[in-house]
């Protein structure tokens, strides 16, 4: 099994594996010579650009898992939503009972054959280099954040109000999209990939009381559809707040960002592999600093299971050398020494 | 000694007092109708415009403190830094050594006498009614984030590059606005300030570790310098990582968002006065929702000072009939009951 699986699973392993979250971007030339010809959309509905662009980092790179070029907006458009880019994503806003009664809950099959194509097309490359391809989905509070609030926001009051003003409406609509996300993750595991991310970017935003009602149940339904069949992880931002609820997710890992040191993360999570959590600036620093940080991470995140990766995506002002020697880095970084 | 003032130096009282953050601001019609007339700037630097949109909010509701209207970059200007508002704050980014070594350090009484004398107008207004005012100031790695940034951001990325590649120069800016800060801060004190508040709203950005080297020290020392002066309230935004920290800062009382429960933060910081944490949002559900997140607020917030207010500033959305009827459910809770 290779050491991202293992390390996932659980395993204690004598080096840390790596990968970074928006591996595949627009830090590398790559992919902005590609982004030149081709709009966002166009990248991620065609099999051949999204096999390509998934496949620019780890050809470039020594890191031990792949991830779907993809977005968390795209199983949408199955449900009859139209969802634009400009650059983030921007929607009719989805509130009334009926924009929310007539959402298709569309077979496996037809939520994003281009997607299913092309984890088919990265997985027969990569099964030759034993890294495993990491598929994806946006968590169901997330994605009604965008949903309600018509595009991202700093603060999505709009969102936030009406979660008040309609919960009824809004069980409904995270039903809906749970339902969705499933059967969307379940093709992505048959057609190849070999864990999957659960991304809940915006559960930070939440109180703790909030999150236990319109978050929780809904991650858990998924994350337990996909018991055994593959290794999970769950992602908030800004969401120390949450650990607790955190440690009884059906998932296997747990991605961390940048604000808390993993050894005092671990004491909340005991039971989960941890993933991060480098500061993404930590990229943007001298090779010497950089060092230094990644070194503290390292170190923290001994004692345990533990994949090295970013406490967000990498930004795009960053130099690729940097996260080459990054992985260096972690690769000769001995987790499990012979102590005398 | 003023209801806010006793929950502030510590005391269990037997209602929560509450003001709110931005209570004098954009959801309020008398603030509208001055705002059609007059530019930010005019209003902040104008005494008499300043010093009644203070008062708005107290002559409208029962609330049990005012904060005097500014902005966090109120001082800036003195030290040689043009600030524009479109409408967040916009600067030419200081970030070379030339930049930071020109900045000028004014005598209290240079720095903003436009705001003391907004403060003497309102303190002469608010001492018949019993009403304490608070001043406040931005935190020093909050202010440095938008100079070096030149604006808001939402992941102010050039910043936190910024305090990696040039840590001195970090740490002279910071040190000249710790300087500038304090006699800031004692001129708003000299001119009837009855407390002061820190706002570090984007603390919470930073892991535990940059916050303990570019934050702490010098909110420290500014606190510090207040001591025995006024009682202080430190404010941080999505910074539960950072309790254990802000249980050793040099104030009376911590600003909680409203992220995490008050019972569980006062397990981090048994010996502060809590403020907060009803989610601004609760105002723009309908009144049921609200007096329920109300009433949860109320109930965590026993068994030590509470200040009741919101996690963070009100949304210009907000019906003004909200607040009313959140501060009388406020004023009807008896937090001390005859136990039988």
């Amino acid at each position: 099994m290779s050491l991202f699986l293992r390390a996932l699973h659980g395993e204690n392993t004598s080096t840390a594996p790596i990968w970074v979250m928006r591996q595949a971007g627009r830090y590398l030339p790559e992919y902005m010579a590609i982004k030149a010809k081709s709009s966002f959309l166009e990248m991620v509905q065609t099999p051949e650009l999204a096999a390509e662009i998934t496949l620019q980092p780890i050809n470039r790179f020594a890191l031990d898992a792949a991830i779907i070029f993809s977005d968390i907006m795209t199983p949408l458009p199955a449900m009859g939503i139209n969802v634009d880019f400009a650059p983030g994503p921007v929607v009719t806003p989805v509130r009334s009972v009926q924009a929310i009664t007539v959402l298709r809950i569309p077979q496996a099959a037809e939520i994003a054959p281009f997607m299913q194509k092309a984890i088919e097309l990265v997985s027969a490359e990569l099964i030759h280099k034993n890294i495993p391809l990491i598929g994806f989905a946006g968590a169901p509070l997330t994605l009604a954040a965008y949903l309600v609030q018509g595009s991202g926001s700093k603060d999505f009051e709009d969102f936030r109000a009406w979660l008040r003003l309609e919960p009824k409406l809004a069980h409904l609509l995270l039903e809906k999209l749970t339902e969705v996300t499933i059967s969307y993750l379940q093709m992505q595991v048959a057609a190849g990939a070999k864990a999957i991310q659960l991304f809940d970017s915006w559960a930070g935003l939440h109180s703790a009381r909030m999150y236990h009602e319109f978050a929780f149940p809904y991650n858990q339904r998924i994350l337990s559809a996909l018991q055994g069949l593959v290794p999970r992880i769950y992602l908030a931002v800004g969401a120390s707040h949450l650990y607790s609820q955190m440690s009884t997710l059906a998932c296997e890992a747990v991605s961390v960002d940048w604000r808390t040191p993993l050894q005092q993360v671990r004491l909340a999570l005991p039971h989960k592999t941890l993933q991060g959590n480098l500061d993404p600036a930590a990229l943007l620093g001298t090779p010497k600093t950089m060092a230094l940080e990644a070194q503290q991470v390292l170190e923290a995140g001994l004692g345990g299971a533990h994949i090295f990766n970013l406490g967000h995506g990498i930004f795009r002002q960053t130099n690729p050398d940097m996260l080459s020697r990054l992985i260096d880095q972690v690769h000769e970084f001995q987790r499990l020494g012979d102590t005398p």
